[in-house]
């Protein structure tokens, strides 16, 4: 029965592309994560995928859809099966969204496919 | 494949305790709603209740246990089946997460249920 205060979670790792779940929603996992540079193009068939921008800049490239560019206080959510690949110049934070159990490559894998971890 | 600019959307309408849909994740609903005062005591039997305070300050009572507190960039997640009834001194803006269709009133229905209602 904590709150969470996302600042002070993010204060407390520096690893990019790392995600860390901070709570739980049923059977959906609240996750923060520090981006910088590009991620790896990829999709989820089975979710569509969540972000809410905290702290700089996103832009999440869509294959066949222009790029969605994100500020703090903005959210997109990525329709299930849409390959996308996001991006950011400068060190970004972002609240992800996603059920239990979906990896952060989608179909893609590779190194820079996380564990799931609670902090 | 729109981005939602959270605050823009809050700046579109003034109403109190009547939560607009602004995006969907899966069968989930994602709304923002403005609170001022004390809205209902409630539960939801069937899911947890995920609230994000984007500006203001929000106090959740929770049956049996102590008052959760949260200020911009903090977030709590009611677990399901707990009774609780949110409040607040002065006019704050949260980000809410439920499954599409759970009443904003839960079990206690009354005048302040709300339609669903996307913006």
């Amino acid at each position: 029965m904590d709150k969470v205060n996302l600042g002070a979670k993010l204060g407390t790792f520096d690893a990019i592309f790392s995600p860390k779940i901070v709570a739980r929603l049923n059977d959906y996992k609240i996750a923060v994560v520090k981006t910088k540079g590009e991620f790896v193009w990829h999709k989820h068939d089975d979710t569509d995928d969540f972000f809410l921008v905290l702290k700089g800049r996103l832009r999440i490239q869509l294959r066949g859809s222009e790029d969605v560019v994100l500020e703090p206080g903005e959210l997109f959510v990525v329709p299930k099966g849409v390959e996308h690949c996001p991006c950011a110049d400068e060190e970004t934070h972002i609240l992800l969204i996603e059920p239990a159990g979906t990896p952060n490559t989608g179909d893609a894998g590779g190194p820079l496919t996380a564990q799931e971890e609670t902090i």
